[in-house]
């Protein structure tokens, strides 16, 4: 059975290679009547795209957004959305060195061990391209829940080993690693400018907050908002860790300090992240991702070739050194089409 | 749309409440043809059952298995097969205390905001009994997993603050902790107890390691391996993070650390954690939860009772001062569940 | 990917076989705090079960249902409720004749085809006793219906030949055949219980008028209502078809005798059957199903064993000479599921 | 919860109006390795289009299709293929009339009532076109089905009350009927051709004929064969009833004629259908459509506008006086789609 969809009430089911005709998304679910522009999409797809600055590829990419179905008249008919985003012609003999051999960090092993042929061509299927999709959808949903009061904004929090020590949500998109401290943005910039010159790449940690939230969604037992949540975030390719509230921290704390007590304005301390028993409290939901450093990297690496023997490898092309101002809206996406759909669900149920 | 299945081609559906008549779940997509006894299910249930030692809690549940359908002359039939556990009779009175306030660290607040109507008895259906199904449908799974040749195995990695230093894979039984260091269990051992004692409780940290995996499993491009790990491992109660291979340390670490080479042998390191592009790569499959310090204390603590007033709540009862220890058997079962939906997706796709 | 489970948003998965532990149903989606008592659902139950009369088996059946989760003090928690009936224990000698042999008529050969192994108790799984679960569950779904003000009946329009010339819905209930037609009930009756002393059985026509649905019911593409509800009624093993409003007759009609116009009161005939682009009009939902003889018959057949051999075969026990009488509490259940799904499909969609 | 996509192991998701930008589907489950060229789904389509003979609209559609994901290098990879067909320019002028009228038999009312707008150029998602997604994405499966050695072919059995006396597979493509039976072929068509002079239309039967299904298909106990044929076909917009084998034929027979019964060469009769217990036998598999007359006439017709006024309708532009034709790659498509997902779903079972 296919993985290609995500969600139920609100259902997203991309395709698309990096370097096949399109890349794009099919959005089911969406309520009637919600006026929505290609401009709104467009807006979170430039936020993603590549060649934005200094510490993302200075790749370019046609990252155009087109609306062929589901809208009338500039309002949603509630049936499905298809969003399309066509590729550039490739130049096929960019690839010829990537062809034969497995990209250390890369799913091309994996690619071809899966399913016994493999398009080679950027990636492919795996490529981070295909999160294109995914962001254009996003961009309905969150439309959505903006109307529903529901606010979502994530950030860079650690990069290049570079902790941010503040938290000012306003400096985020001044600053070219979206993140959450200047100071500590200022310190990232130059280190990761200089593993970009080395060839190299670093990795770091993305922080969402999601604020407005009603009490009560999240569907015992297993698809728990934290459950989902977790689910959306490890589905995208660079993640390798995801945590909620006090999350790898509380392995070390008391019940009766992790404990959020209660008094009569709500809840004290948020140890929880805005969840319990996987239903949302209402509070803010917190989670942290952890983003490995970029697979591709122009160093010289070992690995092996179709044939088994060992080659090296140097994969050209102009890579992000760091994804994490990338990622950022790429998980708000994720983020918006999570909730989305447990509003949905929530509302299936108690109807 | 509710929440209370899990898999796709290997799939389970629970139900029940601690109080209620019974737990239980129905698993779909067995194997015809499997040899199966009761005890076979039993003994992965022996394993999470209160009552076992010190650091679990003193309570005796009756956690006796039944298997009602899908099983004929000692065979799965490929049908539907339902297991099921009867609840002893609870006791209405025990659950005076409670009834009116909401636990902190509980699901008493959410479920009252989501359904409007809760179960007080023992938690309902957020009650860690719920999982006595998914260990009794993992133990059907890893069956079928160790005949493919997979082994699955977790353990207590960190508790109470204490680090396991080596990793014995062959002790784990052997202490009451499930941890894997003979000598961090007999740290973690005293502290617990005294926490215990204290009306306290602790968190931890427990690893998975899936080995025998063949290359090829996961779905593009949501249905990650990593992503319905995560989200199996997120989807039990009490665990606040998920991380695999190299995790949350990958954060600071340079690509070309990061990435792993391959030689002829196969892949030199393992950062990934068994998975490229979320796809299995035929290597050890290594991943961690953050578990939180159980919510269940006998401290007082402070709330809000259903009126909205400031209370006090000392939930009576004997409770596990340490959740690791049992959470380890449904860590397990979680994984065979995801494992074996993944095998049998596998093969409906290259078919 | 097994098929024991139908509907989305209100969701049954049915278990059991007629001669293991325990036939059941597992049903999700249903609303919180509706108070539901076990004799409701009895009471649909008693409708189904045999030994009612002369023109159904004489055989009797403990079908006594049990609530085993998903209720707490009398009302509905919003959480899985688990039905579950318990079988008489078997008399395996009773079987051995058709142990070897293959019932024409009956799924003996296919379930040995698809699963290399098969219960010949009492058919198994493919036991017109797995019906029970389902009807279990549609009387939860029709108790919900009722709230909103959803009305749902079926009965006996055809059997053995002999057509209901009048419908006079007040009296189904009132004659054995629960046809529409007590003329046509008392020229069945007679025909039905000669077959039935000659051991042979007839087949009929079903037809279901469900009145007081919302307009705007339904999910194109696929998701139509006359698409579920056909999948729902063709899921019954004895069923062999299906139409809607005009049905077949259409074939032979002109578009401007089939359309059908409308005026200030609404639509002037319901040639459509009360749904157009599969979404509910409000109109009355019409349709009607062939049922089949009943495959047990107590003539001699002539079949093949398992090594191929041609042999005869007589299958003892007593039978529903027409099944007709004791389906029509089955297309009911049925048809509420469908219904009930598709409220809350309609309330996802549009919040 | 959206009804665009259909299938589970083999998966389709359309979309698209008809006057939108465009239509097209989304094919998930495709077995990566496959050769595939946009010439074996253009033959299909054309078999689709409108304007092929004077018993078709003579409008003309730009029917062409492109793949947009999924292939390399001339063979499927494994992923989700994307196929789409561009829409010409709409005439916005052209529905001037229709903007404002409910169109007797068509979705119109039922649209507005569900979504609260409705895009009523050409019927918008309701329009036919809409299969142009389905015959597309059935041509796939059945060149994977040709490949396991199964066929599928339906064709007009009755059409304007005139009905097939002979079965001449052979003679299908090459009368505009596509009827089994010459003679009544050119019955038909001349009393179509005067149905569409008198702007009218006329409705018939399409059966369909499926050999060389290996027994064991079909996921008891909801997911029958006959279920989700039944399901695929009454997604189709004109069609009002469904039947297998015997069919409604069945309700006046006696079990002992109507049973199977079977000999060393397998079943001797095939009233069956090709299915026992929802499972396919390895027979033939035949079941037969109703197709209503068409809604689409251009003889004024009473109806009610927006505001419930009783007003007269002349639906302008030409259209199918007969829908059998066209709808008969269709149903073969559909058909398709159900086999090639029940092939995916049995392998994984008994894995």
């Amino acid at each position: 059975m296919p993985g290609s969809s995500f969600g139920h009430c609100f259902r997203i089911s991309t395709f698309g290679e990096s370097h096949g005709g399109a890349v794009g998304v099919i959005v089911d679910g969406v309520k009637p009547g919600l006026p929505l522009t290609v401009e709104e999409i467009q807006a979170q797809l430039d936020r993603r795209k590549p060649g934005q600055s200094s510490v993302t590829t200075p790749r370019k990419e046609l990252d155009e957004v087109h609306i062929m179905s589901g809208l009338f008249e500039g309002k949603t008919t509630g049936t499905s959305i298809l969003l399309i985003l066509y590729n550039k012609d490739a130049i096929p003999s960019a690839y010829n060195d990537i062809k034969d051999k497995f990209r250390p960090g890369h799913a091309d092993f994996t690619f071809l061990k899966k399913y016994g042929i493999r398009d080679y061509r950027g990636s492919g299927r795996a490529s981070g391209r295909e999160t294109a999709g995914r962001v254009a959808a996003g961009a309905i949903a969150r439309k959505i829940l903006n109307e529903r009061g529901v606010s979502v904004i994530a950030y860079t929090k650690e990069a290049a080993g570079i902790k941010c020590e503040n938290i000012n949500l306003d400096i985020i998109e001044d600053n070219i690693m979206r993140a959450c401290d200047m100071d500590a943005a200022s310190k990232m910039v130059p280190l990761i400018e200089r593993l970009a010159e080395e060839g190299d790449s670093t990795g770091g940690i993305v922080e969402c907050r999601i604020n407005g939230v009603i009490p009560g969604l999240g569907e015992p037992v297993f698809d728990k908002i934290e459950a989902d949540l977790a689910k959306a975030m490890m589905s995208l390719g660079a993640v390798k860790g995801f945590e909620i509230g006090s999350g790898f921290s509380c392995a070390s704390m008391k019940g009766s300090e992790h404990n959020d007590s209660m008094n009569k304005t709500g809840f004290v301390t948020n140890n929880a992240g805005g969840t319990l028993g996987g239903i949302t409290t209402g509070e803010e939901i917190i989670f942290r991702i952890a983003v490995k450093p970029t697979s591709s990297i122009s160093k010289i690496q070992k690995t092996v070739n179709l044939e088994g023997e060992e080659v090296e490898i140097k994969t050209e092309g102009r890579h992000d050194p760091c994804i994490c101002p990338r990622i950022v809206p790429v998980v708000e996406a994720m983020a918006c089409l999570v909730l989305e759909d447990h509003y949905k669900r929530q509302e299936s149920l108690t109807i």
